[in-house]
C-alpha cells in the first residue's frame, strides 16, 4: 500500500477573497499564486451597516479571506467577520483567515485588575464568524496562537527582513548595534542582532517617582561610536521611536535605522518619523502605506512586500504540504 | 415550607454601565432606577483601537450594559462587546446586554444566494463577549430572539407610543387610516392600526418591468380625504418615507403623520423629512438625534423615552419579577 | 497553477436515505438522481421506542437524510434525530438533513410572554444529533435560517408555483387579483403576485372590541368582478381558507382559486375544502396526501412535485456546484 | 468568620412544573413538598405541534420540570424539552428535569454496527433543550450518569423495595432465592438477594444452534422447592417475565413473585401477567398504570411511590443539602 | 450518474505515530499496514514536563495515534493528549486516537455519592484535545462509547480469543465450564461460553454482614469434575483471580485456564498468578507485558496480539469501507 | 432603592479542598481563613489510577480546590482534574480551581513548527473538567489568561518579594544592580529594579555559530563592584543560574542574591546552588520544597508564604470583593 502526496485532493480549489483593506497586498498574492481574486461586493450602506455578496458560488472549496485589521480597526474586523460567516452560510469546505496585521495584539494580557484581553476576543470572534484556520504575521505576542481553538499559521517576516537589511545594510554599517525599543521586544531583538552578527542593546522606560506620567529613559548597552539599528514590532503613534532616537543619538550613536514589520502609522506618526535623523526605515506591507505617507519618507521607507511569504504559504496550506520546510523548520 | 419572594436575592447589587453611544438614555435609566452609572473609562486610541477599565470591581454582581448600536455601528458593537468581555473577566455574576436599537436587523435572512445573516452573526458576538442575557426593543423582525441561545427580554415600544398617539393626536384626526410604509411590516401596522381604532391600508411597492431599479408604488386601501399615518419600525435615509408621503397626498390624504420606533437618521435624512408636509413625527430615544437634527425638524418631532420601559425591565430582571405583567401578560 | 471544478471529490458517494414519513418523494429524489436509497430497518417497537439500523456502512460518503417532518411530528422529527446520530457514529463524512416541510416553524418568536420558540429548538435538536447541513422548503419565516449555527439551502417552491400558474391557470383568468390570507404573508404575496402579473389585495383579521375571541375580516384592495388567487404558505385546519373563500365570494370575487406550499391538512381540513366553491388548489408534495384525501378534492386539486428541485439541490451540493444558478441567482 | 448553612438562598422558591405524562406522580411530590404545581398549559394543535405557555414567570426561580417519558414515548419527550426551553427562555435561575423513567435506556451502546445509542442522544437533547440538571431512577445502565455533561441525581428504588419485600413478604417466604431474568441484571440481583438475604440463581438465555431466532433458557442455580423472587428493571411486554415464570415453575419453583421498578407495560403485557401463576407484583409508579391495568392484576399488584423519594431530593437539592445523606452515604 | 467507491480520497495519506506506550503494538501495526511509523520526539524534562515534536508536518493527512492508557497510566495519557494537539494544531485532516486499552474504565458511574466518572472525564480531554476520532478494544463498559461525543470504532478481541480457544484448547477439555469472576462480566462471559459451546457458571461475592470488609464466595452453576475457563476483562493486581481459582479447585474443579483482554498485572499481579494451579493463560497485547513477567508465567501464558485487528480498522477508515464487515455485522 | 453589599450571598458557603500536592500550603490557606479542609479521599490505586471521594456533600457550596501542579507533574494535574469533576456532578454552585505553580506554563506558543502549546491544553482540560475559575500565581507568559475562557485571578507574589527585599535585604546592600537570567523576563525585571529602585541589567544567550549546542553569554550593562539581585521567574534544572552567577562573578559583581518566585527544583538543582557563591536565595512555597533541600540550602534560603495572599483573594472572591483593591489598583 503506498500513498502519493500529489493524490492529495481534500477540498476544491483555492478560492482568494480579499477585503477592502488591504487591497494591495491581496493583489500581489494572487499574482503570486497565479489566481485571480474572487469578485464580491462589498457595501458600506448610509448607515454604516456593512454588505456583502459574493459573486459565485463556494461550496465545496478551500477559500482564503485577505484582510489586514489596522485603521479603520473595528470596521476591517466586521467586513473580516461578515465575509466569514457568508462564507460558511455559503458551505465553503474550509475558510482561512489571512489576516496579516493582527488588531488588538497589546491587549493581550490583564496587567491591571477591570481590563479586557480584547486579542482573546478578537480570536473568538474569528472562530464564531466561520474561520478553520488563521494565518497572521509577527503578532505582539507569540503566545496569541493559544488564544485560538483552530489551528492557524503564525508566521514572521524576520528573515525577509534579516536577508535586507544582512544584503542592503549590513555591509555598509560600521560596528553596528541592535537596540529594542521596549524591554518587551528583548528576546525578538536579541534573535535580530544574532541573525545579523551584532550586539546587543536595550532601552529602558521607567517611572520617574513622584510623577505619574513622566519616564525617565536609559540604554543599557553600548551605543557610542556605533550604528544602531532600533527594532520594534510595530510603529504606532512613532512616540516611542522619536525618544528612542534622540535617546540614541544623545548617547553617541552615528547613523540610525529603525526596522519593524507593522507600519501601524497612527495620528501624525509618519511626520514625526520624517523629521528624525534616520537614515532608513525598514518595514513590510502587512498595513497599507498610503502615497502621502510614503512620499513623506521618500527613499528612507523601504517596505518589503510579505505577499510572497503569504502566497506560498496558501499554496502549501491548500495542497497539504509542510510550511515549516519553507524555513528549514 | 414558604417561600417569600421578596427574599430572593439571587446576585449581588445592580451595576449600570455605559457605552459611549447613547449617554442621555443611560443616564435617564439610571434615574429611573435611583442609581448611579459606574465608572468606566472609554478610550480610542489613536491606532483606532478601543480600551475600557472598570473603575471599581463588579465581582459577584448583576451588571447591565446599556449601549445602543446606531452608528457608528461597528465602533459601538465593539465597545459593547469589549465591556462585556471585561465584565466577564472580572467575574461579575450575570451581565445582561441592553442594546435599544440592535444593529444589523434587516440582515436576518439569506433572501438571495451568497449573502450573510449579519443579525445571527451579531448575536454569536454578544454571546461569545460574554452576555448572560441581552434586552432589547422593537427588532425588525421578532425572529431574532432566536438567534440568541442566551435568554433576553425582546421589548416594545408600541404601548408608549400607542398611549401618545390616542392622547395627544387621536382626538384631533378625521377619519384617519394607518398606512404601512413596508409590507414586511403589514402585521404589525395592523396591530397599532387596531391600537388606535382606525382602518388600515398598505403601500405596495413593485418592480417595474424592463427596469431592474425603477419601482413603482400603490396604495391598497383607502385614504381619499383622511388622515394617514404612515407606520414603519425605522427611518433610515428617509427615502421610503418621502415616497410614501408624496404618494399619500397624490392619493387625496388630508393631514400625514409618521411614526417609527427608531430614529436611524443616516445621510441627509433629517433634511428630507423637513421638507416634507407632515404634521408630526412621533418616535423615540432608541437612537440618539443630535441637538441639530432635532432643530430641523423642531415642534414638529416628538421624542418619547423608553427609559422609564428599559428600567423597570432592569430592575424587575434584578429582582426576579415578572416582564410580562407590566403589560398585562 | 490551475484548478479544474470537475476534479473536486470532496466526499465518498452520494448515499440516500429515507425516513418513513415521506417515502413516495425520498423515491422520487433518488429517481431524479438515478441511485437507490439506502436500505435500513427503521422499528417501532411496542413501548414506543424507535430504532433504527443501517444495512451497509456509510463510513467517509456523503449522506442525505430525506425526511418531512409532518403528522405524526414527534415520531417523524426523533426518527430524523436518531437517523442522524446514527449516521455520525458510523463516521459518515458529511450529513445533510433534507426536511422539506420543517415542523414547529410557526413558533418562531416569543410574541407573547413565557411561551417556547420550538422552531429554534428543532434547529438545536438537528445540530446537536449530528447534521452537517441541512435542506428545506418554504419555512414560515426566512429567519429560520438564523437558528442554524450550520449552513443550509432553504429553498423555495416558489418557481415552480409560478411555472404552473402561469402556464395552466393565468391565461384563463379575468382580471385576476391575488390575496393574501394572513398579513405575515403580504410581502411573498406581493412577490408571487408580481411574478403572475396581478395586482395584490389583503385580508386582514382583527379582534372585536368587548369580545376576545370574535374577529373581524376585512379585504383591504379590490376583488369585485375580479378572479381570486389566495394565497399562503400552508393549510393547516383549512379555517382560515374556509373564511377567505367566504369574505371573498361575498365581496364579488368570481372564480377563486387557492395555491399554497404545504398540503398539512390537519384534522377535517379537507373535507371542508371540499366543501367550498374554489376552482383549483395548487400545491406541492412537501407533505404527503393520502388517496383518501387526495379523492375528496377530486381533480380540483393539483400536487406539484418538489423531487426535481430537491434532487439537483443534493446534486449540486454533493459536486461543489452553486445552488442559486439553479434560480438563475 | 462563620458560615451558617441555613443562610444558603442560591436562587429563588421552588417552582415544580408537571408535564402531562405522569400527573398522579407530580401532584404527590407537590404534596409532600408542601407546594403547589405551577400553572401553565400544554396543547396539542390538530397539526400535531405541542405549545406551552406558563401562567407566571420564573424569572430567578429554581425550577423542577416533573415528567416522565413512556409512551407516548416521542410526545412526551418533546413536551418535556419545549418545557425546559421555555423556562430557560423565560429566565428561570436553574432547572432541573424530573425524569422518573428516562426513555431509550436500552440504547445505551453500539452492541451491533450503524445502530444509535439513542440514550445519549436523549441526555443531549435535555441539555440543549436548557436543563441545568437532571434526576432520574434506575436507569437501564448506571452509567447514563456519563451521557450527561451536567450533573445529576440518578436515584434508585431499591431500599423502597427492599423494605417493602423486607416486610410484608419475606417473613412469609419458604427458602427464597432471587432469580434475575436477564445477565445484564445479575449484579443488581445480587445486590436485592443480598439486602433481603436470600441466595440468588440466574436465567440464561442462549441462542440454539442453526436457528437464529430460537433460544434456549437455563437457570443457573438452585430453585427447586423455593420460593422465588424474579427481578428486572423494568417489564416491556412481559415476554421475558413469562419465559422465567414459566422455567422456573418448571424447575420446580414453588411460589413466583416478580419484582421490578418500571411497570412498563407495553403491547399486552399486562393480560400476559394476569394469566401467569404468580403470587404477587411489586413495581413502583415511575411510569403511571392506568385503572384498566390496575384491576387486571388486582390485589397481586403493588405499587410502591417514588413521590416521596423524588420530593426529598428535590427539596435538598433546592436547599443545598446533601442527597447521598438520606441513604447514609 | 455513478460513484466508485474506489475514488474516494477523503484524506492525504495515513500516518501513524506512536507514544512510548506500546512501542512493540504499534510498530507491529505498522507493519501490518505496511507503513513506517512517522518520527517524532518525544521527552520528559528534568521537571516533568513532556514535549512532543514531530519531524515532518502532517498537514492535510489521515493521522492516526497510537497510544495504550496503562501504567503510568497519567503519564501515558497526557503523553496521547499532547500528541493529538500537535497534530491538531499542524492543520491535520483528521486525527484518531487509537487506544487499545483506554484507561479509567472502571469509574464509568458515580455507584456511591461524591465521586469521579473519570471514563468520562478521559473522553471529555481526549476530545478537547483534538482527536476527531478515537478506536478502542473491550472497554469495561461498552457504554463508554456514550460517553465521546466523537464517532469511534469499539471493538472487541473476542473473535481472536475465540478463535484461539477453540483451535488450540477446546478439543483438550473435557466437560468444560466458562466461569466468570465478576458478575459484571455474566453477559459477556455467556456470550464467550456460548461461543465455545460451553454452559457457564458465576461467581458471586457478597459481604458477610458484620463485617464491612470480608467477603464470601459462591458459586452458582456447576464446575465439579469440570475444566473451568475463568473469563474477565481484565486482570489488575490477581487478587480477584487468586480467590477465584482456589474457589474452583475447592468446588471440584479439574484444570483451570483463565482468559481476560487486558494484562493489566498491577502490583505483584504476575507473582501471584505464576503460584496458582492454572493450566494457561489466554490475553492480549493491548497492554505490554514485560520480559520477566513473561517469564514468570512461561509457557503457560499465551499472547494473542490486536494488532492485525487495529491496522485493519485502520485501513479501512482510512479507505472508508465498513469496519462491521470484518465481524460479518 | 438600595443594595447593601454585605447582604450579598451568591453561593452557599466556602469549602476547601485540597489536593495531595501542596498540602502545607492548603493548610496555611485554610488558617489564615479560619476554615478547616474539607476530608476526601485521595486514593492512587496499584494500576496507577487515581480514585476521589469526598466526604461530605459540596452542593450548592462555593468550593476552592488547592492544588499545585509541580512534579508529580501528570499525577497532580490528573489529580486536580477528578477533583474538579467529582465536584461538579455533586453540584458545586461554583468551583476555583486554586493552582499556585501552573505547569506547562513555557509551553506557551509554537516557536518552532509541529509543537503543541501544551499551556492552552491544560487550561482547556481544566475547563473541561469543571472549573469555574482559576486562581494562579506569576505564570511565565500573562498571556496565559488569554488561553482560559472562564474568568480567573492571576496574581503576583511581587509585592511580597520587593516588600521582603526592601526590608531585610536592600538596607545592606552597596550600589545593587538587578539582573534578568533570561531575555524573556526583562520587562518583569525592570518592574522589579524598579521597586527596589535599582538599577537594571541583562544575561543574553546567544548560540555560537557553527554549533547548535553552545551558546555564548554576555551581560548588557554594569555589575562591576556592584551587588547584584538575579531574577527569574523560577529555578528549574538550576543550569542558567549557574552561569548566571558565574558570569556575573566574573565580571566583578560583589554578593550575589537569587530572587525567583517558583522554586521548581528539578534533577540536582538544589545540590548545585548549594555550591554557588550566593548570599541568599529568595523564593516562595507555590511549590513545595522537601526538609532535605531546605537543608542543603540552610539559612540562606529565604521561603515566603504565598498563603495568605491566596486566602484574601478566596476570601473576597467568595465575598464578591474586588481583589484589585489588595493591591491599590
Amino acid at each position: 500500500m503506498h500513498h502519493h502526496s500529489h493524490e492529495i485532493k481534500m477540498y476544491g480549489g483555492i478560492k482568494l477573497y480579499a477585503g477592502t483593506a488591504s487591497p494591495d497586498l491581496a493583489q500581489k498574492i494572487a499574482e503570486y499564486l497565479g489566481e485571480k481574486l474572487c469578485e464580491r461586493d462589498i457595501v458600506l450602506f448610509p448607515n454604516d451597516n456593512l454588505f456583502v455578496k459574493l459573486h459565485t458560488s463556494v461550496r465545496g472549496q478551500d477559500v482564503y479571506v485577505i484582510q489586514t485589521t489596522s485603521a479603520p480597526v473595528q470596521q476591517n474586523l466586521m467586513e473580516l467577520l461578515i465575509m466569514l460567516q457568508t462564507l460558511r452560510l455559503d458551505s465553503a469546505a474550509r475558510i482561512t483567515a489571512v489576516v496579516p496585521y493582527l488588531c488588538y495584539g497589546r491587549s493581550d494580557k490583564k496587567d491591571q485588575p477591570r481590563v479586557p484581553i480584547t486579542s482573546r476576543l478578537v480570536a473568538d470572534m474569528i472562530e464564531v464568524a466561520g474561520a478553520d484556520r488563521y494565518v497572521t504575521l509577527d503578532p505582539h505576542a507569540g503566545q496569541v496562537q493559544g488564544f485560538f481553538s483552530i489551528p492557524g499559521d503564525v508566521l514572521t517576516a524576520s528573515h525577509l527582513i534579516v536577508d535586507h537589511v544582512n544584503q542592503a545594510i549590513r555591509p555598509n554599517l560600521k560596528d553596528p548595534v541592535v537596540v529594542t525599543v521596549d524591554l518587551g521586544f528583548a528576546k525578538k531583538g536579541r534573535n535580530f542582532a544574532s541573525d545579523i552578527d551584532a550586539p546587543i542593546a536595550f532601552i529602558e522606560k521607567r517611572r520617574v517617582t513622584n510623577n505619574a506620567k513622566a519616564e525617565a529613559l536609559t540604554i543599557i548597552g553600548n551605543v557610542r561610536h556605533r550604528d544602531v539599528i532600533l527594532v520594534d514590532d510595530e510603529i504606532d503613534t512613532g512616540g516611542s521611536i522619536v525618544q528612542a532616537v534622540k535617546l540614541a543619538k544623545e548617547s553617541g550613536a552615528r547613523q540610525v535605522y529603525v526596522v519593524f514589520v507593522h507600519p501601524v502609522f497612527s495620528a501624525n506618526a509618519v511626520e514625526r518619523l520624517a523629521a528624525l535623523p534616520v537614515t532608513g526605515y525598514i518595514t513590510t506591507d502587512t498595513v497599507p502605506i498610503s502615497p502621502e505617507k510614503r512620499a513623506l519618507l521618500g527613499e528612507r521607507l523601504t517596505v518589503l512586500s510579505v505577499a510572497p511569504l503569504l502566497g506560498e504559504v496558501i499554496r502549501r496550506a491548500h495542497e497539504g504540504r509542510s510550511v515549516g520546510e519553507m524555513f528549514n523548520e
